[in-house]
This record gives structure tokens, sequence and C-alpha cells, in this order.
């Protein structure tokens, strides 16, 4: 399992005349977290990129328990529970003050430069195995 | 069943370095859309706001089939299908060219202006009624 | 002298807190004004990319005299008052009901895919020449 | 004087098809440095909301020199240089690896909730005072 988890401050400009932090933020919050992972897993999204390949978003689910608002601290959770195949799954929750507000998943597939789907990059797939074998009992 | 359809020209903003349009940016379109339904419903989600009540996005849920870029026009169809009682559940289909590109759904709930549930403005449910009556035979 | 009309209506996403229009936006509309634009003189900025050029912002500025917010349908001008050299200028102002409610300006060079600054495009120039030649006694 | 420095990470969300972070975020960037610079003030932009003071934009001005990109640690500093009366204005200054990458400054005056002008509240001004205050020879 990979797991990794990031704080950030929710900005003025990412409120809504509700009062509240707009949900189409959620997307780039779940990024950032899953940017952050991917850098302690030891294959930084920037480094993937210029190596040839992109990791789209197929899926996103999100589900808004609480509301959050400007200035809020939350905490971002990333959770690669499951070794990657083709797709990797990512989940995700969001926490203020260890209550969580928010949760939600992303479903992704590589595609290299040109937008077509390719396997995932060894380096990527290595590290997985590596993160995900079996111990030793 | 209501069901509004509108378009949007891709803004070079919502672009991200990967070329297409950044997945964020599915929340704003889907509220665009939700907003007409409003609108052409004849209850426009402004006056709704005045009247005391705002209707949060409690789960919202994509598929992004396709990608799409820059300056594409897309569609957006959004559809209430059943009759709404304390959620309101809206889907939605983005099309490019009559291709469905992204699909998804985003669930509600009614709050008043202190973020309290409430029940739905009678305005709404009135008129809710009115859509879903029973054609007589 | 160029210019181009655009309309726009705000979106829910665009408000902030403070109940009006974040003025992180208006970078987005002005842009959608100055696209439209280039479709209007002929050289689509979608062509003009394809064509190895990209006319990144260099400066901005702008002026927000009056808040607009969610649904309001607003103007956005785009004018070209000079024939560009190396550089591209271009004003902004922002209608609500026929009154000015914020005005700006960007100015702009023409870049290469990899990031060097290049003359404009010929297709540019030879349009440019055209909209500015002078009219003949 | 006051003066504040923060650091941000260039989000992938931010960035736009040409590569670079899109130039409609930098007012967001210099919000944050702004609010900090509140916090460090002693007047935490929150605070002065709920005493029903808000703090709009009049004037953006922003000079972008070189372009940033995803992943890019920048650093973003707030300087309030003269001691404010009716209007307060703010300059910014936006590095990476401590070189100036873009400049720029906002203009802002005192409204109310009901978005009419008025006068700073006393715990801004007394504020103020105490940072302006001549030093004694």
């Amino acid at each position: 399992m990979l797991q990794t988890k990031i704080e950030i401050r929710i900005r003025y400009a990412e409120t809504d005349m509700m009062g509240f932090a707009h949900h189409g933020n959620y997307a780039a919050w779940f990024e950032l977290a899953r940017v952050r992972m991917m850098d302690e897993f030891g294959y930084p999204y920037r480094e993937m990129e210029s190596d040839g390949f992109h990791l789209p978003v197929l899926e996103m689910h999100t589900r808004f328990q609480r509301s959050v608002t400007f200035d809020d601290i939350v905490a971002v959770e990333a959770t690669l529970r499951e070794k990657p195949s083709a797709r990797v799954r990512i989940e995700y929750r969001v926490l203020r003050e260890d209550r969580e507000v928010a949760s939600g998943s992303t479903l992704h597939a590589f595609i290299n430069t040109e937008g077509r789907p390719v396997r995932p990059p060894r380096r990527f797939s290595r590290g997985m195995e590596a993160v995900f074998a079996k111990r030793p009992d």
C-alpha cells in the first residue's frame, strides 16, 4: 500500500458565493495529493511526463460530507491500496481537524504523448512490484 | 423528466499541459447545465438563493471517455429523471459532434442560509409535482 | 482597428464568498474575447498554435470599477487599436447593461514551441497589414 | 513597511496547453501572499470579514517576465510600502530560485457587507499606525 498525506490551506479564490470551497476544486486537491504520492513513491509526475507518459483521469467520484471554507487547513490523504495493473485506482480522504469532510477516488490509465493507451512505464511497474511484494513469512 | 442542453466552447484557461481540458472543469460545466435547467424549469438558481435556499453538491461522479480540448464546442446535457424528494439527482452527458465524451451525475440536498438541511422550497416541489404528474390515460 | 464583442454569463464557480465574481476570472474572460477576435480576424488561435506559434501574456492590467456576480450577463469587448509590431497590445472593456464595469489591457509577444521569442507569423502580419492599410483618400 | 513571503508549488491544474502556469492564476497567488501578510500583521482576513469588512481589488497589474510551470516552487512576496489611507496598495514579486519571474501590484479599498465603501476598520488603521510609526531619532 502507498499512502501520502498533504496539508492545504483553502484559498479565497476557491470559495464560492455560498461561502464554501466550490466542489470543483477537489479535483485539484486530489491531484496535489496524488502528485506528492508519486514523489514519495520515487517517480515524480514531472519525470514521468518527460519520459513520455501521462496518467489522465478516467473516472472521478467524490462525496462531500461537510463543507470547508476559506483559510481552513485540510489534510488530503491519497491511498493506492492494490497493485495497479493497466489501471491505477487511488482513493482520497479530506480531513479537517482529523474529521473526514470528503472522500473520493480516481481511476487512471497511462497514455503516451500521442494520447494512445500504453502499458505503464517500467520504472512505475517495477516500483509497484517492490511496494506490493509479498512479505516473507 | 426535465432535460436541458447547453453548448460551451472550451476556454484556453481550462486546458492543462497535457493538452486537454483539465478534468476539474467538468464540475463547472455540469453546473452550467444544471443552472440552465433550473431556468427552464422556471425557478432560476439566483431566485432560489434569494429565497434563502442553496443546493450544494453531496456527491459527484464523472467518467471521462474521450478528451476534449481548447476551442472544442461541446454540448452538456442535464437530465432530472425522477421526481426529487429530499435529494435531487441529476445526470449529465458531454457530447462533441454528437458523440458522448463524458458522463456523470450529481446528488444534491437543500440547505438554508445557515447551512442546515431543509425541505425543498415549495416553489420547487410544486413545480416538480407538475413536471412529474401522471399523465391522464 | 480590430474590435470584437462577446457575451458571457457568469458562472457560479466563478464567484467567491464575497458574493461577486472573483477578480482572477477576468484573465479568462479577456482571453475569450481575444480568441474570438483572432477568429474574426481570420487566424484562429488554434491554427496559430498548430503553426508553431504561441502568444503568451507579458503584461496584464485590470481596473475593476463595479462588481459583477453569478448569472450576470456581461459583454467583453476586445480592441486592437494599433498595428502590432513585435508586440501586440489589446484593450478590453467589460460591460453590464451597456455600463462599463471593468477595463484592462494585455501585452503579448510571439514565441515558438521552444519558448523562444520569434517574429509574428506571416499570416498574422499580412492580415494586420490589410486591417491597418491606409485608406485611399 | 510590511513584507511577507510565501512558497507555493505550482499545481498541474494551474498549467495550460502552452505548458506553463496560466497567467490567470497569479491573482490567486498574490492573494495567498496578501492573506498571509494580514495574518502576520495580526488581523487575519477571516476575522476582518467576520467584522463586516471586505477588501476587494480595484486594480491589478502584472508583468510576466519568465514562465513557470508544474511542480516549480516559487516564492511570492507581498509588500505594503506606504501607510494605507482609504486605499491599500500592495506590491508583489514572484521568484523562482531567487530570480524574479513576475511582479505586480493590487489596489484595494474597504467595503462593508452591503458593498458600500467604508473607512478601514479601526483594528486595521491602528495596526498600520504602529507599523508605520516614525522611529524616535
